[in-house]
């Protein structure tokens, strides 16, 4: 019989929600903005990782730190700003003044008595490392190592790449609906003319799945050279790719919350936030070789009609699976990244 | 002692609620809309039961069908709009086009292997009658037969009118003060200066309570003719009415969602929707007789002023009965249809 | 060792919020208005104390009263208005007319049975007094009797001060920090720059704490004569000021909703009302002498500058404190009225 679909409980279920919460995004390295966000020492973005806001920053050895945006004194959130540098190298509570070093040692609280011992009341921090430009932080006390090696994609030097765009979502959609529509063309000719006119998705090819990623690639139709409006290539292919990598899009759900698209000339992430059971945050952003310069058009539209045909697409999959007469439903074997996904989300692994 | 209003419960409580949705609309006849609304083999309009998204359509063999919006593959909800019509009669889900018959069989289900049995994946059908042209659903997987026969409205011949106005209100009262608001007239002459010019309130006139509807007659003051700005009447009666019938107003509640009021010169329908314990939707239509197509602002505009005073003090009274303080008050005996309600809401009949 | 700020849940959790709702805002006199809201018999204002709307007026007698909005006939929330004069002394509900004397007396209950005794249903109605022109109501069914007199306040003649301005403000924060960030100026020279160039932070003299009240006073910097925007007094001193009174601030938390604080020149009161643990309404008043006409807005733009500065702090440490990071923080000898008060919170006095 073929696998089907997963149980009610697992798109509608608080209980569940809030247990996947734990298992992938308190326990697994999330993807949360790219190095260049933290170019040089006492830059800082905040990352909002299941509720629990983080300050990301490089400290003056040149060293990522991420710390819960927590105050040790009264609690207080320090920072409301979703980007800056700090000033001086310091974290200053604005509500008494505590003020911290960026790698999160306490170094001022006025006022307190001569007993207090400030390197008790350090920021709580979080481990962070960095993989190809994207920054990964994990919120577990004892994170396993993060090692992505296996995906081979130096070719694209993504480190090198510049985000010139981002578009922020929001999805009234479980945050899984939205892997699985990733993960699976077999949709494409129904659902999105504009992309279907580029690629055959009969021509997928999956790669076997893991426990950290589910992909694989994806080629153009004849006579398209990229993912745009037209089909047309506007700018030069990344340098190092070959003739291989040239003809096709490879497609990577990296989990719990990045989805890595790698075009002949421009790299395209999505990441995932879950903000409630039915409820995700999705940010897309295109990134471009630092050469170039030019509009970014093309794939800008085209990627934006698109995401909205999926945002769409997978509400009204939310909305059904609500019913009362959901039943899981079968897969086809071209749905079989799904059902591997499903196997891990139901495993627990 | 007088008979007295329900415990707070039975307006506050979520439990209670769901355990009214379950018993009044997932087990009895719901009416949903009018036969007009899918005149043609493949119209079709959603219905909104509790939650649940209905296809409401009709069939090639002119039967009225009634399916959950809910794809048999992903769980999808396929219909997004309103009411429309379906091309050449199929339901195609938009996301990967498994297509399905009026009737609800599965007739397409792309790329899946050649031992999936199409006839295992109907739509999930639910049991849907018409009744003088108004369209009924029952949720139950063993509904009751359909039998309003008792009511003898023949003479209105409420099936051939033809709806031209309709107006809907998002009211932040349980559903059943709604009801209960409908059932008596002794708050006529305090909240309604308009209707009291036109009734006497101490001319109603109750018909024995069953446990599927509540309702009586209520005549006009002197010189009055329907209900409308002035009072006057500017279309002909309906035709087959008695002289009895030209000098009332029938009004019934058939339970659970339908208020019925047939008036000399049209019929008004309310349906209400409860969306929480707290939140009713109410639909308010006009139908009239196919050969009146002059001007109808005289009963729209009077209704729209009756019901925002209803819907208005409807409100306070969820208010007020949300209070620590609340207990329950003394019917007169004006309020008698109330008492019967609420003994088939209390008894679980 | 340092006191320690609260536990997280006392800022996060829905069963402390309602125990607190239970202890502080039904058990104690909370403040809900002022005497000249109601100057005349049958004048009226509304209050809502936890979700519940109470009728604030005065009877022919003088005396002040106060009912729950609450019909005893069908439940109904009687006025709307939130401020008024109740014609002919009659409290009338708008849905069947069951209608009131101002001390709640039933006088009027149309088509009733003979045998229904009006006295059996008057309003509910609660403890009701007034201290120096402050009105506090008391939901509890055995209130203890609202003694104040050890705040020795007589010199300020508030009774005779008139209400000039008021403000409401939406505070995103639960209640207590707010009590919390009016009880230490610590914060005062990082936060409030306007503020801190009017007085001395390290200059607040804080009384002994009780469990009705905490609070204390605070003296101006050399040549500021009040809390203004240039600290300039641009009107008479209140009569039967001392000379000590004259250079100080009297700030008191009455607990659970006053904040009171006596300038040399006027009053300021802020009244606190828990909407959900993790927000708060709040009313900001500005009171002056009767003799006083000019304008207010040195006042006025002052304190709303500083008010908006501790609303945001106060909303930042809301969000902080729900972090999971978060975990009680140290105290400093300055901030020992928060820790009054949390003994207060957490020992059920």
């Amino acid at each position: 019989m073929a696998p089907h679909t997963l149980p009610q409980r697992f798109y509608t279920s608080e209980d569940v929600f809030q247990a996947e919460i734990d298992r992938f995004f308190f326990s697994r390295w999330v993807c949360v903005g790219r190095d260049e966000q933290v170019a040089k020492a006492g830059d800082f973005f905040l990352a909002e990782v299941a509720g629990e806001s983080l300050i990301v920053t490089r400290d003056v050895a040149g060293a990522l730190r991420a710390h819960y945006n927590v105050c040790r004194h009264r609690g207080t959130r320090m920072c409301a700003e979703q980007s800056g540098a700090f000033k001086d190298g310091r974290i200053r509570c604005p509500y008494h003044a505590w003020t911290y070093a960026l790698d999160g040692a306490l170094v001022v609280a006025p006022h307190m008595e001569p007993d207090f011992v400030r390197s008790d009341y350090p920021l709580h921090s979080v481990a962070v490392e960095s993989w190809h430009g994207h920054v990964f932080v994990n919120l577990s006390k004892t994170p396993a190592l993060l090692d992505l090696s296996l995906l081979a994609f130096d070719a694209w030097n993504m480190g090198e790449l510049r985000m010139r765009k981002r578009i922020s979502y929001d999805v009234r959609a479980n945050w899984k609906l939205i892997v699985a529509n990733y993960n699976e063309c077999l949709h494409c000719p129904v659902l999105h003319p504009a992309l279907n006119r580029l690629t055959d998705y009969m021509g997928a090819d999956n790669a076997p799945p893991s426990t950290d990623w589910i992909g694989g690639t994806m080629g153009f139709k004849a006579g398209v050279e990229t993912m745009s409006t037209d089909g047309k290539r506007r700018r030069a292919y990344l340098p190092g790719l070959s003739q291989t990598q040239r003809q096709q899009v490879v497609y990577y759900a990296i989990l719990p919350n990045l989805l890595l698209s790698l075009h002949p000339d421009y790299m395209m992430t999505h990441t995932l936030w879950p903000r409630a059971v039915d409820h995700t945050e999705v940010v897309c952003e295109l990134h471009f070789h630092p050469d170039e310069t030019g509009p970014i058009d093309d794939a800008v539209e085209f990627w934006d009609l698109t995401n909205r045909e999926d945002w769409g697409i997978s509400e009204q999959s939310q909305q059904g699976i609500s019913s009362r007469a959901y039943t899981p439903g079968p897969y086809s074997k071209r749905e079989e990244l799904l059902h591997a996904f499903d196997k891990i989300v139901e495993s627990g692994a």
